[in-house]
């Protein structure tokens, strides 16, 4: 069975890796947007719609709102970009919140920025994918009902793609992102070309998603406001990444995030003026992107590549996801708060159970709220936000360190240097203003989304936060009782009891009995009596096979297997204290699974009754079938 | 953890019971009859209904047809009781279809047996709750919705009685049984007179169940037969139980069948006649039985108490389940042909893997068919058919072997002793009536009812045999694997190489060395290298408080934990062929599951990799981990 699956991994996930085969290579700005970008320029494929979805309840007549709405949250993204260049600069080794938050507020933010980011990535996996099946079925209405099918489905295969290890090769991530670029600026300028000569028709047969309709309120422009905020998720892409760009890496970084910025707005922007100028709907049945480029195309090959592009680079984003929620599981299992199986690197070299933890909460998500994009978008953005807002205050304290260090000083905190620099007071109220705008955003999502699910990550971020710091106590707890402390005296060997488990006089208990011998101490042979007349029979055929040997019975009147040897293990360790106990016990080996559930399997109940007894140790002696294997 | 749940289960089922306290008591006629009748009288409560559903579909004017059907199922019972006398004094020592088929017909058609009794054994337990269930809804409509979760509920219920073991009281069973043949016949009396005075009124307010009308044909006629023999389960229940009754044996458990047949045919035929006074209609809102009485009283207290009595013997009938499916599962489990554990007895001496076992099925057959006594109706009786059949050609067969005796001669076959006869001829004349008339309906039943869900069984059963004939020949080929053939030369002792591994030096692995150094044998230490600084950081610690002693590093570059080890041990193994292994590793022992999950547990993979490696043994040394207790 072993090999079988081994072959059958090996094969869906190609043959084991070398540690020395980590690759390290750096990369140029063109590529480099392509890698970094995709994440947040994906969300142009659904932000104008979630503005225009909540706008919807006030009535159709309020859809022009969009437009100052989609120009606030530009200028937020002009804030924010100013602000992350610093921390790119301040940063070269990878300014994530994660990491400046621990250099400079401590602890709590620290782990507060990092469960409000692994939150997100789960979600960025289930938003992206969602949207790009809804792509899917704008253009085949007929998959609608298979959505989620088909949402598990790209999970899955992206899963499979990142446990064989994506090759970070540039070109992978060039191709469908620039493609991407390509076909979204061509339907901004044709729209615009067909707008400006009268030619654009108006969206026609799509069914608006709109009950009962509301008086339109400051509320609901800002929970508009909210929904379209999901466009930034994703900016903060590159001053994670800076160690992957070519020297000089932070100038280089900086350039690219801006080119990306401006990429970004001019497309956010001109999507949310052409929906107003076709008169997109939002709708369950078809994306407003795929209304556009419908009403700007009038269908045909150019539609369908139109929304092909987009379904690429939404399934990039989700890749993206793939990439860092695992690398900061791992960051955070290295520093002792996540279990340290999330910093094993699997056969392939990457975070194996990183990958499967990601895919199974993304999955479930997609599964709970039957992936709409609408549905999870108001449990999405809120852990960006607040990862902003650390990360800024982060860099506010930091340029007040700054501040009180001498001109052509240098202090190296966790890799990065920390410089002099005569233009600090500047630089922090930048960072500053970038902290406040991005905290009353993160209060205003809150609130606006709250019931609509936003609740559940304010109740989810402080328990995953209180889960880290327990299991970081725990980790402590053990290192610290497990430290030998510079206790150097020899080790003693301790007197050892050996007993041998006798069920029955068989092959399996010979070897048992035999292996019992080779250890060349003494020993004494226990059975363990449930039935009167199998002990009586075994008593026989022992006498007969070893002589005078004792054989000791202990009685179990309740049939427990276990309950009689403790008790007499319990004496054992009276008697002499010091001593180790040694339980040896032969099982049976069987071929496959079904064959060794038809066995009583007893080691393991052993080994359990045993695990909180110090110093008794249960060594099971394998004895394989062999000749069960034609049964197969 | 563990002794928390010990504590839990003590007070769910009870304090453990020693194998001694295994009661023995023989009962007289009268309680008898309420402990074996329960199955078999508990199903005139659905069984008119039943044939009245079939009839329905060629509409209520055929409903008259019900009385003929029920005569003809009475003349099938007397048949059958008369076979079944036979059986009982050819085998006083408990004569059930399994044992009967295989001792005169071989292991297969007794395999098979046992399949079908099995299967029914747990659609009794799904009828006859869901039945129960369907009383209680009658009286109680608002409970309708929730009837799943009820049905559920109480085989849960039922589960925990069981598991605590029933004391088979007579009395227990003597006062619900009596308690509902004489509420039964009360109704029966009742409506008679008002029936004679002309004044019964007819059922009113009461939906029937029926779509389309279909023409009258044999088929339907045939279906709704078959409907209503399922009111024959449970009359071999007393040839299955004859050790149970006083001296003389056979004689009182005949005496007792004849009187359990009597008043079952009474009360079927009875209830149709009623049920067609009163116009009974099928319904799934409520059952015939409750529109009966309802018509009778008029409502008010003796309606209620009607239907609790026909619920309480229903619940009676599933318990009887309970002890007899768990009972048949030990027998075939002892002659290998199921799991071993099915023969284990619990701490309260009752077969407890039978009893979930039994739970867990019937269960999922409620949950699959939503507690609908007309859904699970078609897989039902069936089995009870097939074993019928098997069972009275069984006795054919005997009595053919009897002719061959001589006069005065006894032979004893499995405790069964067999006598000549000299009216062996019209005994074997009887059985084979009733082998004939129970396989025409048995096939009457697969036909009429294939559609509805018997082809489910008709699939099952032979698969079913199957599995059981294949476990069997699993532990026959464990058996001569195991056995020493005769072979009695002495135990030789043979060279043993111990290998500790050391992943880090801490409190654990000095335990683990320590536990090596104490076997008293030359050991290695053996490190796996994964990450190279570790491994750097090993040697040094190593080196300060080892000494010179060597450290074995084993380079594992693709991070495989076993892998190395695996072909470090091949190496030894080819060295010295005769030699044991022994590789011996620290684990740490945390108070709680979730603790223990944080920690690797790196024994079971060690285990699992050498699992087929012949003389290789892994021991683990637990080092407790006791001061985390304050976390909990």
């Amino acid at each position: 069975m072993a090999t079988a699956n081994q072959s059958f991994s090996q094969i869906l996930l190609g043959r084991p890796l070398e540690t020395a085969a980590a690759p390290h290579q750096a990369i140029g700005k063109v590529p480099a947007l392509a890698v970094f970008a995709s994440d947040a320029l994906s969300s142009v494929a659904y932000a104008t719609e979630e503005i225009l979805v909540i706008l919807a309840l006030a009535g159709a007549a309020y859809f022009t709102l969009s437009i100052p709405i989609a120009i606030a949250i530009s200028v937020l993204l002009i804030v924010l970009t100013i602000s992350y260049r610093q921390t790119i600069f301040a940063y070269p080794g990878g300014g994530g919140a994660y990491i400046v938050a621990r250099d400079n507020l401590g602890e709590l933010p620290a782990q507060t920025a990092g469960a409000a980011l692994l939150t997100d990535y789960i979600l960025t996996v289930a938003v992206s994918i969602s949207s790009g099946v809804a792509q899917i079925t704008s253009a085949f209405p007929t998959l609608y009902p298979y959505r989620v099918e088909v949402a598990i489905g790209l999970i899955l295969f992206m899963t499979v793609i990142n446990l064989r290890g994506v090759k970070e090769s540039s070109s992978a991530f060039a191709v469908p992102t620039y493609f991407f670029l390509g076909m979204a600026f061509l339907m901004l300028i044709v729209g615009a070309f067909r707008w400006a000569t009268g030619t654009l028709p108006q969206v026609s047969s799509v069914e608006m998603v709109a009950d009962s309709l509301q008086p339109l309120t400051l509320f609901i422009i800002l929970r508009a406001f909210s929904s379209g905020c999901t466009a930034l998720t994703g900016v903060e892409a590159i001053s994670n990444g800076i160690t992957a760009f070519k020297e000089p890496r932070s100038r280089n970084a900086a350039s690219t995030m801006l080119a990306m910025s401006g990429v970004l707005m001019t497309l956010f922007i001109g999507i949310t003026l052409l929906a107003r100028a076709v008169h997109a709907q939002p709708s369950e049945a078809e994306t407003v992107i795929s209304q556009i480029a419908r009403t700007v195309y009038g269908g045909g090959i150019f539609y369908l590549i139109t929304l092909i592009s987009t379904t690429v680079i939404l399934i990039m984003a989700a890749n993206t996801s793939f990439a860092d929620f695992p690398r900061l599981a791992a960051l955070h299992a290295g520093d002792g708060f996540l279990p340290r199986q999330l910093t094993f690197r699997g056969s392939r070299l990457v975070f194996s159970w990183g990958i499967a933890l990601l895919a199974g909460m993304a999955s479930l998500l997609v599964i709970i709220f039957q992936a709409s994009v609408s549905a999870l978008i108001p449990l999405y953005a809120i852990g960006v936000f607040l990862s902003f807002t650390l990360s800024q205050t982060g860099m506010v304290v930091r340029w007040q360190k700054v501040s009180k260090m001498q001109p052509g000083e240098e202090i190296e905190v966790h890799g990065a240097i920390m410089r002099y620099d005569s233009q600090w007071r500047w630089k922090q109220i930048v960072n500053a203003v970038g902290a406040v705008m991005t905290f009353v955003v993160m209060i205003v999502f809150a609130v606006t989304k709250f019931r609509d699910g936003a609740w559940i990550v304010i109740v989810l971020t402080p328990a995953l936060v209180w889960s880290f710091f327990r299991v970081h106590h725990h980790y402590k707890s053990v290192a610290s009782e497990l430290s030998l402390a510079g206790e150097s005296k020899p080790i003693a060997a301790r007197p050892l009891k050996t007993l041998v488990l006798i069920d029955n006089l068989h092959a399996a208990s010979i070897r048992a009995l035999n292996f019992t011998m080779s250890l060349g101490e003494s020993w004494t042979a226990v059975h363990i009596s449930i039935d009167p007349d199998r002990t009586a029979d075994l008593q026989r055929k022992w006498a007969a096979r070893m002589g005078d040997t004792p054989l000791v019975v202990l009685q179990s009147p309740y049939r427990s297997l276990t309950e009689p040897l403790q008790t007499y293990v319990q004496q054992l360790r009276q008697e002499s204290p010091n001593a180790y106990i040694h339980i040896v016990l032969g099982s049976l080996t069987t071929e496959s699974y079904w064959q060794q559930a038809l066995h009583r399997n007893s080691t393991l109940a052993f080994r359990m009754a045993f695990r909180q007894m110090e110093g008794v140790a249960v060594t099971s002696i394998p004895f394989q079938l062999h000749n069960l294997l034609s049964e197969n």
